[in-house]
């Protein structure tokens, strides 16, 4: 039950705070804090969260990090459901918190985006369906890369937070302008339900592509370090 | 009177550091430092003070993190008192300090804003007072998880100032354009003085959401924290 | 083989994620990450694969980074071969797979730039070739200076990632504006192959600097560290 | 001599780099870094070198530190002055290689600034000669008192490199619109050489001011971590 609370508020933390400096600050006049500001913010959401709850629940806040961890030999099967379902109902309460703070402001219309991620006609950039797919795997499958590797006993002790958040930050440095960044499938869902009906249909690359890639990353991590020296 | 002396310092260097580069560098022509800048500043003057005073005081410098180390049973009650007279008077001597800088420069007005804190027409992206609510308390309970999570015993040593202080600068990328940000008492007191009248009379809701939100965050990090495995 | 693959994926990520940030994100429109992203991102894949793969190959992503703790006494000759091959490879292979992303959205033109370094006509800011080459060589110099102290057995164990992540970062703060920041043949290599004939006319350049500053700069570590206290 | 060797490269990084990144990169058309990109720099500076050199030569890289460390009881007075003339040398050289660099585009003018520090009419936002007074003894104050507190024996160990690095990161965010900040009589020096006559008939505040800080923080410190408890 612990883990499950952590990873309910870890998750919660994930979707309010990067899809909300999104919304609420990217672009506000004159000052607003760009895409550097929202790649930042998504980061620390991780980097917070790992070090405050690392020690309850591992801090996956992430389906895709969950299945890759699993893959990677570091978690067991029969947590995945209960952790996965603590993620979406994070994501989804999140979600729920930002639309209404976002809603105190007069011309408010989640429509427009809420932080949703798309391909095609709905990617910040107007990037193909293959572009995003192809994003979307490389970056979990580098996250997850990034995770086994970091935290692997041989890596330097405390550090993990900092490489995985910050990485997640990197990631969003490269991809917002792609897909507005998944690697996530319950931050996407977590805003999809408010955003409305394109980015519903559009939900199925954010759960196939970062999980592919997860399963990947953890493949890859595997071979490159447990092969012979 | 060591651990006073310090959080006034402490405090005095938040509310000067965080309000002034808001004051001073933030909408600078052409390169100012936008929200990014000043969302950094904040974090910043947080994760300096603790590997600075840390282990001295705690280096709470809020009111808000006072409360909420008591109420998850990390700080004494007979403290308080002294502690948040410390903030109160460092915040008010760095907002002095601060406005004897700006002051300096040729058409300064403290009544057009001076990063004091506010909702409605004083939010700077015009949210509500509701919206306001919502998002001091839920900042600082999750700066409160954050800070209560990051130095638990089995959390990695040395690393809370850097979780701590990152969890400020996050928690203004989000919520600069809602309320200015406050989550901290003695921030929101310490400028208002100087901005007057609507900053003084919209006081309480800086006070009162944060300690709400503070006593929330440490009754959440004791749920998930000290519950069963 | 383990080391052969773990350079192979950390110059992968440092081509697709330094460079991809640069082409896709830099500028986009109102809300672009600019130079300022496109530093942080070219950091960020150094400062997470040093904690991901530092354990399995050292991580050097960078032939001059090689050669330079081989002229600094911290690595074999007989290896220079194999990770500077990978290294090279893997950097082709970042810059494909960004090619392939970059390419699904409608006008994309690698001629335009594509993030491959340059000097004279080809530099951003239209620095000459001798500028050109004192910044590729005094950045390299200091990088490498950094690299050695940081990872020098009485300097604190585990932060040489930030530090060198982080140091990558600053040189690009500093001297994209002049080539476009390589101090690494391999990133200039990787993304030249796909810019076309300019580029690879300028090549000579950004294996030449780099690798001098670095021999220069192990050079100088070992004259200030291992000299008379 | 390692310590002269170290602190001469040291303090060449931080010239070269922080005022690099302001000459070179702050201003770049549409993706320039701003002043957050140059605040940013010279804290990677600090940060990167204290990491390479902290343990040849403590990483002082600036008069006023030195200085104030030998206030705090930290530093010997005997070794002041070879500390002092190599920072010095340090800062002319990078200077130096600065001005060939910039000199290497079109229309390079050093007398329109090349980063130097100002009061009056040659502070960047038109600030009174008090205001540049105040806050560079202000700033200065509260770096030492960083530099102390993160490196007294009770602080974390390892981590004074970022609370210092990442200090002169938020001093510059406040301070860079005051006097282009200074807290560095080295710095000051290293570059009004090339900017002219204004930059050196200033120079004197630039000296007096940071010294005068530097020995109030390492009084305050005192005062505030060896009291009673």
């Amino acid at each position: 039950m612990k883990q499950i609370g952590a990873e309910f508020f870890g998750t919660f933390w994930l979707v309010l705070g990067g899809c909300g400096s999104a919304v609420l600050a990217a672009a506000f006049p004159n000052v607003g804090i760009g895409l550097l500001g929202v790649a930042f913010a998504f980061g620390l959401t991780v980097l917070t969260m790992a070090y405050a709850i690392g020690h309850i629940s591992g801090c996956h806040l992430n389906p895709a990090v969950s299945i890759g961890l699993w893959a990677g030999g570091r978690f067991p099967a029969n947590q995945l459901l209960p952790y996965i379902l603590a993620q979406v109902a994070g994501g989804l309460v999140g979600g729920g918190i930002l639309y209404l703070i976002a809603s105190g402001k007069a011309g408010f219309d989640p429509t427009a985006g809420f932080a949703a991620n798309g391909y095609g006609e709905h990617s910040p950039g107007g990037y193909s369906l293959l572009a995003a797919l192809v994003t979307e795997v490389v970056m979990t499958m580098m996250f997850l890369l990034i995770i086994l590797g970091a935290t692997d006993r041989r890596a330097p002790l405390g550090f993990a937070p900092i490489a995985i958040g910050l990485g997640l930050t990197l990631i969003h440095l490269i991809s917002i302008p792609v897909t507005n960044t998944s690697v996530n499938p319950a931050r996407s869902l977590g805003v999809a339900v408010y955003a409305g009906d394109w980015a519903l249909g559009q939900l199925w690359l954010f759960w196939v592509a970062p999980i592919s890639g997860a399963l990947l990353g953890a493949f890859i991590y595997r071979l490159i370090a447990e092969g012979e020296d």
